[in-house]
């Protein structure tokens, strides 16, 4: 099917937008009015343009406040629509989409919006073009589809059908089910967006917080494939309002955009419905994405100031330095079965930094050949002869993901040093990685894990740190042996934030975190008392086993079902990455962030108080 | 009346906060529990720091979910509770804030409330404590003044009273009047918050949104007054929870607040109420904001590479160069009532900029004497023996603000070049500055300007512009002499949005915008054809007449009353400042905000394609 994008989900100038839509791959676009009326260029040049790009037009967007009105404005009304219909001439774009009123006169009165319709699209289909009329979820009267279907049945034009839209179709309570049985071309236009769940006033919440699917909370699958079971062949077009997509870098957010568009249709392909091969049948399917088995290591990229911090805080955490690369400055530490790599290699030193880490999957080429069909970047790896071939993707916020086989033998790339891996202080693997990503990449992010490897999302949590708020999201896959915590300011921060705010980190598991905590040669992030004071009386534990958890800093966290989770945090080393330590107790499939803002205010006053 | 703010208002940690506080003259402060228990100070830590900075802690919160439970659970609160008045006992607070329940399975019934509060009161007033009870707007049951004050009183306790918090109370439908009613003494404890009208779930609403007195629409004076009817005498407190002011300066947020705090009593003494003078016995009044009767100078900053474009751009816009500073690098420009001048004694050159400007007050003395007390920083002004007088402020956004008298003879430091400001092109006075403001300091902004010179807030506007959502709010004085337009991008700009996005410009009036661009020698801001196009459509407007507006690039507002605004706008010069020209048709009061997205783009499209 085509695959387009409204220019409004796009930043910049029109140029800006249309390059943009052509370099992520998409067939069309939907111009968006005032992107053309704020643009030098005359509607045959964007024309011209967009050909040259390999760019349909596939909808002019929005015609508002049309029908409902009474006699003398409904005829400047269509006056008004011929004038658009030259400017849509000279674009050569057949379908314009015009909006149910929101106008406060507007008459609730389905035969005359039918009637009205009907006068507008014999005036389109005379010039050979057509009308989509569309519900606002926010429309005067006119605000579900259902009463847009019966508004265009009514008509009875062949120049009037529907446009539908997701956003506008799932805001609501009225079912979609009966999209299903719309008749078989009358659904001109499809446009999708994805949002959040939120309680707030309809208009706003879609024109501040649409996601493109895949990051909201909406079930599109569904919803396509009760517009795919209405014969619908038309594109698959994503409309979204987003505040940060309005201000980010175009180019980004238009693979974003088509990445969410390629799992969707993937997606469609692999539900279990009796007609979903029928409805599927010119969708491309993606490789399955292979299960993943667990961490296989982490790298930080060091320099000579932040490399000996690093060091001395994997020795206190009862690491060995177990391996030596053979042709890099890349050293392998090991316990259990955490593997730390420190990458002294780095081209634009600064603080450390989590500049990769790998993860192990049951099929590495097809995980691989899953990413590339997701425009997930390749990295470039550099590998003398004789060394493992390791793959890797960049995620959005520029780390590697490589991939390897738990068959993989990449550690014979590393020459040993002799020291073994011993037990250590009872660190037995990576329970997650911590990723602070950048503001404009945030749901960027969300996406790219659940599409490109398959995890899902966890909940999304906020809570309050000293430095503002912020939010939270997990992936991780179905065994819980990969989790990776994505964190962002709630807002981009400014001046005020100190400069390294959103360190990363790396949590170890334990089986055992008060032997853990005792067997460690490390400073360990003070809590305050008052933490403890208060985690008596908020939980009501012993005290005896508060004063053991305050004795070695370890914080307590409990779900509402009763799990409980007993983790310690270190300060920030390098000066950007810290670690932690999770004992895990049946059940507790968190991260502990209540606590997060205690360790932020701590390793802030750390780093406030410390000798230089 | 003591003077309060919650640690939540502030961004960074406890210590920062209680600095900021007692920097701004804050008599008290609200712990807020969070805050302490991430804080390494003890209790009496924070009691000493506190006392050492002459800051009260007049209130501990919140203590949530206590009241409206089975028997078990209330027994564990009130043990709950006994270790919090341990720690109270060791602040040296002896208030407590108790929120009505928010919890699911909270029991709906006021005499199990009444009694569970009044045992609760008993335990506290043993110990010479006392409980102040809260209606959240989202409590479970009690979400309304009204029903918290019929538990209270049921309860009949010594130690058990009210807080109430004009946010609750506000948002809610339930009329504020009985509050006057309220038994004296019953009142334990005012929290202040001012909000937008926003359409969402309260709880975000309030958690997100809240803003200071005199930046929202709430009608706090009002509230107050009911309250201080009712005997009150406690301290005036802020309870803020804004994203902004979250990951702000808590510096620059106490003294925003502290501003909002004293604006509001000075509100207080000038309602006229037969009984505002009894109420408002013990409350300061500020000296009155003098009339203000029009801009008198705006002054740019300039450096070698900006002045010439600057100037060239004044002689282009008929603006004659009539004189020359005594003794600093200082020019004046004139055209009719319009003054402007270029500053090249920069110390830190960079883009042009609006460095300054004066507005013409009845009583400049007054008007300083107004500002110093509402905490706006006085301006250093370097003076030269003989020169005038001319005393500033400074804005949030850096700009010094000079306060002249219309008889001031503050051009006689200028010695005449002999060139006389002769007709130009028509322009005759500043209609207004428009100032991009800082993103922390939007909010401050508007307050500072209402509040220190007296002028009205206009209304908000919002639109999408090429890089991201822009928000726009105009102050102006009764007699619209004096008009500043302060806007901000929604979301603070990141990489993507070019680095001089948000330009500052000064706009002209002139009787016959016309005649105006015909006189002009400087290029005009090309305005795409598309935009006529669709005006003609959009406004019914004449095609000869939307030819001649687009002959001028002139482009065309119309307010929904009808009236009319003619404007043109010129290129960016000198890297961050352009110009506008206005012809106001009478009645028309706003500031072409529509046509601004325009201006933007063409703007920007200029900077791309003009050859360096």
């Amino acid at each position: 099917m085509r695959r387009s994008i409204a220019t409004v989900c796009l930043s910049g100038t029109l140029d800006d937008k249309l390059t943009a839509a052509a370099a992520a791959g998409f067939d069309g676009i939907e111009l968006f009015e005032n992107d053309l009326l704020v643009s030098p260029m005359t509607p045959a040049e964007v024309r011209d343009r967009c050909a040259g790009l390999g760019l349909g037009i596939d909808l002019y967007q929005p015609f508002r406040d049309l029908d409902s009105v009474t006699g003398d404005r409904f005829a400047r009304s269509l006056d008004r629509a011929e004038r658009k219909f030259d400017v849509m001439a000279a674009l050569g774009v057949d379908t314009v989409l015009v909006c149910s009123s929101v106008a406060a006169d507007a008459v609730d009165d389905d035969d005359r919006a039918a009637e009205q319709l009907s006068a507008l699209a014999e005036r389109a289909g005379r010039r050979g073009m057509r009308i989509a009329y569309e519900a606002l979820a926010w429309g005067r009267h006119v605000s579900t589809w259902d009463r847009s279907w019966r508004i265009v049945q009514r008509a009875d034009h062949p120049a009037l059908g529907l446009c539908l839209d997701s956003f506008h179709v799932l805001s609501r309570e009225v079912s979609p089910d009966g999209i299903a049985g719309i008749t078989p071309g009358k659904i001109f236009f499809l446009q999708l967006a994805d949002a959040p769940h939120l309680s707030m006033d309809v208009l706003q919440w879609s024109r501040h917080h649409r996601l493109f699917p895949g990051q909201g909370a909406f079930d599109l699958p569904r919803f396509v494939e009760l517009v795919l079971a209405a014969g619908y062949d038309g594109p698959l077009s994503l409309e979204v309002f987003n505040d940060v997509f309005r201000q980010s870098d175009p180019g980004r957010t238009a693979i974003d955009a088509m990445r969410s568009l390629i799992a969707l249709e993937d997606g469609l392909t692999t539900r279990h419905r009796p007609d979903a091969p029928r409805l599927t049948a010119g969708i491309r399917r993606l490789p399955d994405p292979p299960e993943l088995t667990g961490h296989a290591f982490t790298e930080f990229a060091v320099d000579g100031r932040s490399g000996p911090e690093l060091r001395s805080a994997l020795r206190g955490l009862g690491f060995a330095h177990t391996g030596q690369h053979r042709t890099k400055p890349v050293e392998l530490w090991e316990q259990g079965a955490a593997r730390i790599v420190l990458n002294s290699a780095v081209t634009h030193p600064g603080p450390a930094a989590i500049s990769a880490f790998a993860v192990a999957s049951a099929d590495p080429g097809r995980s691989l050949a899953r990413a590339g069909a997701l425009l997930a970047p390749a990295h470039p790896n550099v590998r003398e002869p004789g060394e493992a071939e390791l793959a890797a993707i960049t995620a959005p916020d520029g780390t590697s993901v490589f991939v390897t086989h738990p068959g993989d033998d990449w550690r014979a790339d590393f020459l040993p040093t002799g020291a073994e891996p011993g037990p250590g202080a009872g660190l037995l693997a990576v329970d997650h990685l911590g990723l602070a990503q950048p503001f404009d990449h945030f749901d960027e992010a969300g996406l790219f894990y659940h599409s490109v490897l398959g995890l899902d999302h966890l909940a999304t949590e906020e809570y309050a740190a000293p430095y503002g708020l912020m939010r939270s999201r997990a992936v991780a896959n179905p065994s819980r042996t990969v989790r990776v915590a994505l964190t962002v300011a709630l807002l981009r921060r400014g001046d005020w934030a100190p400069a390294v705010a959103d360190p990363q980190h790396v949590a170890f598991t334990t089986a055992d975190i008060i032997a853990t905590a005792a067997a460690l040669d490390l400073p360990a992030l003070p809590v305050p008392d008052n933490y403890y004071d208060d985690l008596i009386a908020r939980f009501d534990l012993e005290a005896g086993f508060v004063a053991t958890l305050a004795r070695h800093g370890i914080l307590y966290d409990r779900d509402p079902a009763g799990h409980e989770l007993l983790h310690l945090y270190t300060p920030v080393f390098g000066g950007r990455v810290f670690f932690e330590i999770v004992e895990r107790r049946p059940g507790y499939d968190r991260f502990g962030e209540p606590n997060a803002p205690v360790r932020m205010a701590a390793q802030r006053h750390r780093r406030l108080t410390a000798t230089p």
